[in-house]
């Protein structure tokens, strides 16, 4: 990095992506097909030399988003929208920048990231929308949406989310604030089930636990109750499965 | 048909699909790839004997419905909530049944049909929306919507059709009635533009092409004005391009 001084813009992109055919996110070694694989590899062409791209959330093989952030540096004298125009043209269909603009040299799309909000959504109908297919979980019962308010009433706050998590996070803090999680009815009969939930940060596969457990809540599998004990055992064999890929996508990063 | 007397129930369903990857409604010989053939396979296993589906508007390849009409006659115990239940169990996630219901025997799903309602979506944007994608035809242009409403309203009405339409109709009526053109435009930029046709009935490709001709009018390539020149030419070969499939969506059939 010593050789870009002067030169260098920051760039925040928002972005938009269909995580269906890709391995997530993050990059990996030599056979890759992440996101950030893809935008770097579009913008490394454009600058002429290899460019590391900066995501604010590492999201699974899968996921989507509707508003992801992510930033990199640039020596070139391109504006933000021409950056814009030339990655689109040259990405997959399925990733899109939605904005371009530049931005102090300091901004760091995932440290200075304040919190996000991701959406887990659930299809309770015999056979999901065949247009929403790629993106809602398709689970085919109905849920006691109430039963699952009243449980994500007790998750919501300040907590060591341990059980709520996969990986390693020895020695690393597992606490978190989840600040919400608001439940949507919504679609044409009503049939969908929409689950925000907003935080200052989210272990691995948080989300998709926190919502496999509201799910079998819904289910009448566990008790509301039962989620303070959920959070005080600090296991996660306890909780509820790990809802699949497609129903989760990042709609935004706070700053 | 001489076999089936008083046992026969004729059970009409509602349907949506995402046509991308069928060779349109219209069942074909040996290589099968349709929704008609689809749904036949279904209802002939639940029938235990061949079965056939008439279906109110033969979408072409890769071409959507938000609300195809379909009747078969079935001998069958089942009702016609069973019915929608084992079809949508093992017809592809990509077809789905709505509702079905049991009508008088004499329903005919295309011959009572009055009307139907088509959209054709564009995306103007330089990429239009990931999640929406295989709906919508990525023009990437900026249209000139006023100038294809002037065009839009010289084609409604009762006309022969003939230069929006492509196959033989040598003997046949070309004269259909567009009941109305609407123009909405959407998206969360904006960028969309929706083109409903409405009509009673539509001829090969005719919606494909007026959307095409629409399109080239909104470009500036088409002076609105002279839509009628080519109404009165009936020569397929003035009128503008078809445009995609993908972009086609069968809304609804009107009885």
């Amino acid at each position: 990095m010593a050789t870009k001084t002067v030169d260098t813009r920051n760039i925040r992109l928002l972005l938009e992506y269909d995580g269906s055919r890709y391995d997530g996110w993050q990059k990996q070694g030599n056979t890759d097909n992440t996101i950030q694989g893809k935008l770097e590899q579009v913008l490394s062409r454009l600058e002429g030399a290899p460019v590391e791209v900066c995501g604010a959330g590492r999201t699974d093989a899968g996921v989507h988003a509707e508003g992801q952030v992510a930033n990199v540096h640039l020596t070139g004298k391109d504006s933000p929208k021409q950056i814009m125009d030339y990655v689109n043209q040259y990405l997959p269909d399925d990733i899109r920048v939605l904005e371009a603009s530049e931005v102090s040299e300091r901004f760091h799309s995932r440290l200075n990231a304040a919190g996000k909000i991701y959406v887990y959504r659930v299809d309770m109908s015999p056979k999901g929308s065949v247009f929403e297919r790629r993106y809602v979980y398709p689970l085919g019962q109905e849920l006691d949406v109430e039963a699952m308010e009243q449980a994500a009433a007790l998750l919501v706050g300040c907590h060591d989310f341990r059980s709520f998590c996969t990986g390693r996070y020895s020695g690393k803090s597992t606490v978190r604030t989840l600040e919400s999680v608001r439940l949507v009815r919504g679609g044409e009969k009503n049939e969908r089930l929409e689950m925000y939930f907003e935080g200052n940060g989210f272990l691995r596969n948080m989300v998709r636990i926190l919502a496999g457990t509201l799910i079998e809540t819904g289910l009448g599998k566990r008790r509301p109750e039962s989620m303070t004990e959920l959070l005080e055992a600090k296991d996660r064999s306890l909780a509820g499965f790990t809802a699949p890929a497609k129903g989760l996508t990042l709609v935004k990063v706070l700053y």
